[in-house]
């Protein structure tokens, strides 16, 4: 029945600005065959994710570079369609960094998911991330009953989640995101206190009028202008988590950074970057917390789900031109 | 004896860029007296610090600014000349806010000197200068055994303490400072492992080869082109403090910001600005602990001491052209 062929997009050249549809070949490969303790499976399901943009960079980074020529990498969910591996059997749904591709053979990575998952639920808001969300909001931001919380990049996958996470402690929470329909979403169904349309809307102009006591918890995703826009705000002891800079992710040069970094200085505030994945031991408890509010009604989340391996590279530029409402998925079959 | 009259320097205008003579006036006011409570000081030596070019700001920070037509705001030593203060007595030795300016009446914030003080060590090493250091590497920085710690303005009053204590904890000090003599200091006088002189050498650079396990804990006194070439060599979990800015201080417009923050999050890193009124309940151990280090050879520091209160605005710029070795003061006697 399925196919005896994989098609795969492989990384031909390292993107300069945008990425083109030519920075990336979609080549038919023979299906692979699952060597003893692995898998065969299916991706049903890729996840895209702004960083995934740094990994087509040929720099030092906290995970290596994707090769020219190599599969471009990604998180999947795909179905086991022959095992050799003793945990895994024909049927098993799985998340696995499984690449832009149908099939993949292997075992690292590749996790069980427990029967009858959605599989849009494992990939976003019970995936990486809601855990990005997660680690970074409760163990960097830690926004305490009083506190105002805004997020950047609100109306993402992960910023939507971290938002919610700092009501459920008890903090306000403002959203800035790009364009009415993203900015009604936040006050509506994700019960933010309000959001700023950084694209109609002066971002300091309008945290002065929400935040009049300043910004205690800053949950950065995108950089730039918006980074310093916050940073005229901070209050006193603020916590700047920086989860991404999705503004310069697709310049050729990075631009220059925020006129007022002093202000950490003068308001004795913290930036800090993080990585989800050192978190990895505590995956667990934390996907569990998440699911129950997720059963509970108290989390909300979107996805958008687009289809056709063949649209795997316009798919992913969805999250730089904004089009996309909430967590960008390409489903296969 | 002592003068009638009480020369001051108030400021007249609001910098811009570069402090000028003129945007200070030196007016002749009558010597104050003590009201109840009060002591009349005269003051023996003023004290320079980059910060104070912010405290002529019109702008919120971490203390409200000099007003136009007040005497400008300075740490001082001074003499005790007549008393109204139960606990000070004429000839004590005090430090205190005491401003740009002959003599003052107060009580506020004067410290009276154990008997035989040095007040260039007060005003020093065992001052704020030194509890800048202190606090901001120890508390922030914690540089741990066999890390790499890197200071900018190294060769100044803060930097070079900063450094040394760095060293006492056990990790490596490589200091940026400007000018061969500064870093001949750095190396030859305060211990440090290695210094850059970021006039001459390429800062970038010479920190990938002296540092190739990257920087540890960074205590950033300059900001601006140094602070993203730090960026550049970061170690995981780096510590980043932010003390200040000077790169900037003078500057009409404030520039644009590292091209590398973005460098925080793969590195896992941290940057978090402090002001060291914040530990003021822990001055005394602090500076009994610096006096021990002092006193047992394994502190050093130099004291630039430049004289007459007609030089206050022009000693005050030494700080920015660079031309002081050490703590910058002015004697007033």
């Amino acid at each position: 029945m399925a196919s005896e062929r994989n098609r795969q997009w492989v990384l031909r050249a390292r993107p300069v600005g945008m990425v083109k549809d030519a920075d990336f070949e979609l080549v038919s490969a023979p299906r692979p065959e699952p060597a003893d303790g692995e898998a065969l499976v299916r991706n049903r399901f890729l996840a895209f994710e702004p960083a995934m943009r740094g990994w087509m960079e040929d720099r030092k980074s906290y995970i290596p570079p994707v090769g020219l020529g190599d599969v471009m990498r990604g998180m999947t969910v795909g179905e086991v369609v022959a095992s050799r591996h003793s945990e895994l059997a024909p049927g098993d749904l799985v998340t696995a960094m499984g690449g832009w591709q149908e099939w993949f053979a292997g075992s690292f990575g590749v996790q069980k998911l427990a029967p009858g998952t959605d599989p849009t639920l494992a990939l976003s808001v019970l995936g990486i991330t809601g855990l990005t969300a997660w680690f970074g909001m409760r163990e960097l931001g830690r926004p305490q009953p009083g506190e105002t919380a805004v997020v950047s990049g609100a109306a993402g996958a992960t910023g939507g989640v971290a938002g919610q996470l700092a009501k459920l402690a008890g903090a306000r929470a403002i959203g800035i995101a790009g364009g009415e329909a993203k900015c009604r979403w936040l006050v509506d169904e994700a019960r933010y206190d309000a959001a700023i349309d950084y694209k109609r809307e002066d971002v300091a102009a309008r945290l002065a009028e929400l935040a009049p006591d300043g910004v205690h918890v800053f949950f950065d995703n995108v950089g730039g202008a918006i980074l310093e826009a916050v940073l005229e705000h901070i209050a006193l002891r603020a916590r700047l988590v920086l989860c991404g800079g999705i503004s310069a992710y697709n310049l050729a040069e990075a631009p220059r950074g925020p006129r007022n970094l002093m202000n950490l200085v003068a308001r004795r505030a913290r930036m800090e970057g993080f990585i989800v994945i050192d978190y990895a031991a505590r995956f667990g408890e934390a996907t569990a917390a998440l699911a129950r509010e997720v059963a509970a009604g108290r989390l909300v989340h979107r996805v958008d789900v687009q289809r056709g391996i063949e649209n795997a590279p316009r798919t992913f530029r969805r999250l730089f031109s904004g089009e996309n409402l909430g967590k960008q998925l390409l489903r296969l079959d």
